[in-house]
């Protein structure tokens, strides 16, 4: 086995954030399920727009959040995620090579728009996302590049990839290179309704697939229909490394032989919960690909989890490098 | 002479802003000038964003920020300007008429992309912009509807309409067919440099065709080629109104026979500079049309402005009208 060249590849959906203020009576007008993901066709996406606040727009994505997160810390990441060749595919594909994020996976020239994905966030900070998921429907296995998931020790799976018809297939394909070339495969969850629509699929991923798992508590509450402790407990059996979030009760580590106990990094004012489920992945990847104990991944984990729920929008604004150094993480 | 049914019409370069972080060394390194507005070219724009750190995309343009912010203290407003029939056409549409701004102009149908401002923002916040004007050079006399600016107790223009070619017979136009209804005249300067491209027809138009001006020093005294105090002293003579803003000494609001020397509001932190100049004219112009004293109007504007350099983007991210209140300005 060669030396890798890549902390992380990331593949996921390519998804443009559109991100506005919102209250609770909006969402139970329209009938949104506050804090969860809810895919939604052209129809319903131009709907929804028509009547929401005015927003401002975001690259996103959960992985390609996570990768933006690891390109932060001074890591080096690559992604593999569709756009079309259009304003909003221009946008993400920018903000993803600007911060030093290989990303070279071709865009549709024909079929739906760039994916977009309109979040609604509460005064709570609560985000409530819908998602029209455009291009990112022709991702299929083709786009694999077999040479860089070689190259990337760990490759890191959106859960949310399931959603797409074919780019499951690109999943499938990526996780096994990844192991025939002894690396390391790591899945998000993602989504408790995500897992509920593919939960045998992902329990026979995460039992048979997957090396480190990230989920919060409500999605490996999903995934094996338990309750937390229960989930823990099954999890444990089935992946080398299990990191489960709690919010604003930081994460547990759960290895077959031990458990660690993480708390939340410290956060002046809570604006904007989006992506701090993939900024938490991102510090935890950037530990472990770094040498670091599992512990420290995990504070890396929070602290990067932390400083994005600190201003609207998923991507750090703070370089995270110089967060983790001042917090004597790195 | 009807009443009126809109407070305020504004008329400008309907822009999408790109905003990123930045540092001295790349201004430097691009040879760009710290706290100005350049116009750049197809290739110009292709290759500064090229280069330029990841960022987020919010509706901008001058008059466009204006007028959101009238709209955020509650008042009524509508807007001219020209987008193409585009992804980011389409945002800049949504985000003016989600905030309750009337926008009806017809958008280009071919020709060059929706205009964006490609704004990089260094730590000291100051923020330098570098503007595709894109389809607003399509901007033209025949977009200017007569019953609005009849409607409407100010007609507000911005002077980077005389960049386009045929956009300052729009703003022509709309300055006659106010006046022709009773109503009053309102320019921003806008820029030093843009004051520097036309300040004889900005003299001209601040001498015989503006009611209510907005300029900050280095505007007005480029208007002038003189210093701030020979500037006051020219400008009184030539507006009804005319309110200068000097940052973070507040602002002087002078008319033929009085001068209100007005505090800028106390701000936490100075974040992003981006659209101060607009607010203060947001709050400005909602005072004057609601019928508040010319030290309220001044005090408004500094709200507005405090408002919107404590975060990134032009446009307000708490209403106005809650703020305006709290400071019992309304």
């Amino acid at each position: 086995m060669t030396a890798a060249t890549i902390d992380v590849v990331g593949i996921g959906n390519a998804i443009v954030d559109v991100i506005a203020h919102s209250d609770d009576a909006f969402l139970a007008q329209q009938g949104l399920n506050k804090g969860g993901m809810a895919l939604v066709d052209t129809a319903r996406a131009e709907a929804l727009y028509a009547v929401m606040g005015p927003g401002i727009e975001a690259s996103g994505g959960s992985a390609g959040n996570t990768m933006a997160g690891i390109a932060s810390l001074g890591g080096t990441g690559a992604y593999i995620g569709k756009v079309r060749n259009d304003e909003l595919g221009d946008v993400f594909r920018h903000d993803m090579t600007a911060i030093g994020v290989r990303f070279t996976t071709a865009p549709a020239m024909s079929g739906p728009p760039t994916a977009r994905c309109l979040i609604l966030v509460t005064p709570d900070a609560q985000r409530t996302m819908n998602t029209f998921l455009g291009a990112c429907v022709d991702l299929g296995p083709e786009d694999v590049d077999a040479e860089l998931i070689a190259a990337a020790q760990v490759t890191y799976l959106e859960g949310y990839l399931f959603d797409p018809p074919r780019a499951k297939e690109a999943f499938r394909k990526a996780a096994k290179l990844a192991h025939d070339a002894g690396r390391r495969v790591s899945l998000s969850l993602s989504d408790p309704f995500c897992v509920g629509r593919y939960r045998a699929e992902f329990r026979d991923l995460v039992a048979n697939h997957v090396d480190v798992l990230f989920a919060n508590e409500s999605e490996i509450c999903s995934l094996y229909e338990t309750d937390f402790d229960a989930a823990l407990a099954q999890v444990r059996g089935h992946c080398d490394i299990a990191a489960l979030t709690r919010s604003e009760k930081g994460s547990v580590v759960v290895t077959r032989d031990h458990t660690h106990v993480i708390d939340a990094a410290r956060v002046d004012k809570v604006v904007d919960t989006t992506g701090a489920g993939d900024l938490y992945a991102s510090g935890f990847l950037f530990g472990l690909t770094h040498g670091h104990d599992l512990p420290t991944c995990g504070k890396l984990g929070s602290l990067c989890a932390a400083e994005a729920i600190n201003h609207f929008g998923a991507r750090p604004e703070t370089p995270l490098k110089t967060l983790a150094a001042k917090a004597g993480l790195l």
